[in-house]
């Protein structure tokens, strides 16, 4: 579990107020993630997220001293950008990126807990069905849901992915998902917050793409 | 057709030299089309082919002067590259770009054709698919074709196409159509002569995504 453990997200202070520059240090190496899941088909994923990060460092490197935690960010917009927000800059990226965040975190989740489809037990289209419909089912119309199930298809085998997320080695399969599991209480912990944070700013949308 | 004839591709000299920077500065038009299918699927693939621009960009702004036509990069490149050639830099951004050029050529001519469904005359399914079948099928895998064939569901009416393509003025579909006509002319010959290059240089690959 080297990929994510060398990665792994700080605890938050008791205000959760998340650090911006702490977030996208470790955020940026998320991306990576998806090259775990073995196909070429989510390069494409990969350079969506990618694409929500760089817009948000982006506005953070534009004034730091402004924007020291993400609510600062949001806040500021709100105020900049008037009925347009939140679907605008950093606040649209960092919506569509917690969505992403929460995919995974599910899926990594679901493994760790055991979720198997018995018949299947080297699939992991179960726990990425589960991630999908909780994360991000709902923002998407019928037809992106369609390429999600073609997409689905792409998806590897359980022993080839956890193997993927300890950056190849041969790592026993319960010490990878201890590594998960450690991995993933601050993890989610952030992503909770994120989306506490988009609940009181009531700065989210639930439009389809 | 305001959209394709603002933004015209020159004439092809007599050796059909393309000059680097004209190109670009035309092609740079060109993603702006995939807004013309009226889905925000289609956004994706935008990314794509502006990723490819951008990359044959980067290379050409490090100096404009050794890379005046689109072969000096290709020569360039094969020199510096050795073995990882062509799958490499601004070769493999161009072998990518001009797929996509080319099933915009073959879906325009298509259309200018009249190709059509006669049992649902206002679809391009037809038209796309006949393009798709001849620049692109044959280097994507099962998967992507998959998508493909999901993705197809959110083609737009050819009607709302020819329109969209109009920069959504009411044109009458002859003039639009001639309109195409006229553009496509000095667009194919660029393209058939990009593939040319690949084919001279021996720098085109068969590998699937
Ligand atoms: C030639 C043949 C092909 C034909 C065409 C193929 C087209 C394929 C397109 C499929 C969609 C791919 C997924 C990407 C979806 C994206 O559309 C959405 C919204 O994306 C957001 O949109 C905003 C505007 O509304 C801003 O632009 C955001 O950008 S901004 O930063 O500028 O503000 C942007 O992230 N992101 C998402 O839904 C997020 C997806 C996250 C991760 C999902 C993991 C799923 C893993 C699945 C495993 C099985
Ligand atoms: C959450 C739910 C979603 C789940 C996941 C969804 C994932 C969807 C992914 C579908 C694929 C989308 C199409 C993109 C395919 C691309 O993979 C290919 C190759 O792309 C090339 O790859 C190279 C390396 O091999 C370099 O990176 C090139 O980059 S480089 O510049 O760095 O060298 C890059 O362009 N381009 C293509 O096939 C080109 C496509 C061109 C246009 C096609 C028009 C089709 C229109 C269809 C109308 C119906």
């Amino acid at each position: 579990m080297s990929f994510l453990m060398e990665n792994q997200f700080g605890e938050l202070p008791p205000d959760k107020a998340i650090d911006t520059k702490t977030f996208l240090d470790t955020v940026s190496h998320i991306p990576a993630f998806f090259d775990c899941l073995g196909s070429k088909v989510f390069t494409i994923i990969k350079s969506d997220i990618n694409g929500n990060i760089t817009k948000i460092r982006a506005v953070y490197v534009t004034n730091p001293a402004k924007y020291t935690t993400l609510e600062d960010i949001l806040v500021a917009e709100r105020e900049a950008h008037g009925a347009e927000w939140p679907k605008v800059g950093a606040t649209l990226a960092l919506m569509w990126l917690k969505r992403g965040l929460r995919f995974i975190q599910i899926l990594l989740q679901s493994l760790a807990d055991g979720d198997r489809d018995e018949n299947n037990p080297n699939l992991i289209r179960v726990n990425i069905t589960k991630a999908y419909e909780q994360a991000l089912k709902r923002y998407h119309g019928w037809i992106v849901q369609k390429i999600f199930n073609a997409a689905l298809l792409a998806a590897p085998y359980r022993s080839n992915f956890l193997k993927a997320l300890s950056k190849g080695e041969e790592v026993k399969e319960e010490d990878c998902l201890a590594n998960l599991r450690q991995f993933l209480v601050n993890y989610t912990a952030t992503i909770d917050a994120i989306y506490e944070m988009y609940t009181n700013l009531n700065a989210e949308l639930d439009y389809t793409v």
